[in-house]
């Protein structure tokens, strides 16, 4: 029974919910296309990367953090050298992701509906406060949630701490998420039941090597129209 | 009687527990020097801002769109001819309102202490999630608050929720801030209580025009200390 004492279920939003990676993937593109002229085919992935995760402690997750790690990383790489033209593009692409049109993955409409009748049904997503609750309104499945967390970061006691302000047993929460770092393992850690729903084009900073997971002790589902089958079976 | 009938004490955080809004006002000072050599002596403050206000509804308030709205303003005034080093010198600014050290005003820490023994007492900010929890954790006073909202807005139904997940009726919640916008007038709207404590440098979005406020409805105090003296004597 997958849903067995189960009276908490919380869904992670990108990529659970609806599709968000590929349009950093997109952009990582676009950036790479733009860099190109001034320094010919480069890999520059690897320093956009590397500028983000330097400025994780200041910026934290989402898209304006994204939107700087573009800027300097193009200042860095050029040695200055960019036309404000192609600074202006970079602004242009990280606006077009903080207002992009959501796009639901299938069933999700009806799994967060079918499930709100039987349980608390939350969203805990990590990103920039104003972006995450913009992208939840604009789903137009927010109703169907009792509480939304958007997090710096989704540690052990990131889940504990909110487990705990619903005065549940962590056995009596799921998590349900893309990451296996972010949305399974430390859930798992605080004795939270997990299920995890991969998706296509994760983030480098989220893939957790295969080696370091025991999937013993978590689910693993293709597709929410495949869990929201389960659950009704 | 200043806290007579109240369960639930929320402050606000800049320019309220610390010193804050004087960073921002020094950063537009340096930008507005940056920029002289492209356009001279002129008055860039007014473009800076229109470009903050026209970008809150996708960057909400904070460093990180402050930054991106003086890169978008610079690169707007200059016709796109500003050099790469000193779009760097905007981020490096904007880095540094990420991680001023924070200078609590007088007898914040014995107040919070204070009131902390006798009720519940929060913290609601608004801005970029990652920077204000970072502040509040930085300011050695995290500690004193129950819990801590970051809010992407100030609204009356911004407090209502909060006011109801406590469980408290508006009349038990007291507000304290130095925004009549966002500390004061929404939570008198609600039904709750307010102290306004002035800050000396507010941001011009801040400001409520004084023949809008009736001001029988809250207690205006100058600083923290005389707070502390009322509240204790």
């Amino acid at each position: 029974m997958l849903l067995e004492n189960i009276k908490v279920i919380a869904f992670d939003a990108d990529d659970t919910l609806w599709v968000n990676e590929p349009f950093f993937r997109s952009a990582e593109a676009k950036f790479e296309q733009i860099l190109e002229k001034y320094l010919g085919p480069k890999d520059v992935q690897k320093a956009l990367y590397d500028n983000e995760v330097k400025n994780l402690h200041l910026f934290g997750y989402g898209a304006k953090g994204f939107m700087l790690a573009m800027i300097e990383t193009a200042l860095e790489l050029t040695n200055y050298q960019i036309a404000g033209e192609d600074i202006q593009k970079l602004i242009i692409m990280g606006k077009e992701i903080l207002s992009y049109k959501i796009d639901l993955y299938r069933d999700v409409p009806e799994t967060l509906e079918y499930l709100s009748q039987r349980y608390k049904v939350i969203c805990i997503t990590k990103g920039d406060l104003l972006d995450q609750e913009s992208k939840v309104a604009r789903s137009g499945v927010g109703d169907f949630f009792d509480s939304i967390h958007v997090v710096n970061d989704k540690k052990p006691q990131t889940y504990s701490k909110i487990i705990n302000s619903l005065g549940v047993d962590p056995s009596e929460f799921l998590m349900i998420g893309n990451s296996l770092k972010s949305d399974i393992l430390p859930v798992i850690t605080v004795g939270g039941k997990a299920i995890y729903i991969p998706c296509e084009q994760p983030w480098v900073h989220e893939v957790v090597s295969e080696d370091k997971v025991d999937k013993t002790t978590f689910v693993e589902i293709s597709s929410m129209s495949e869990f929201l089958n389960r659950v009704r079976a």
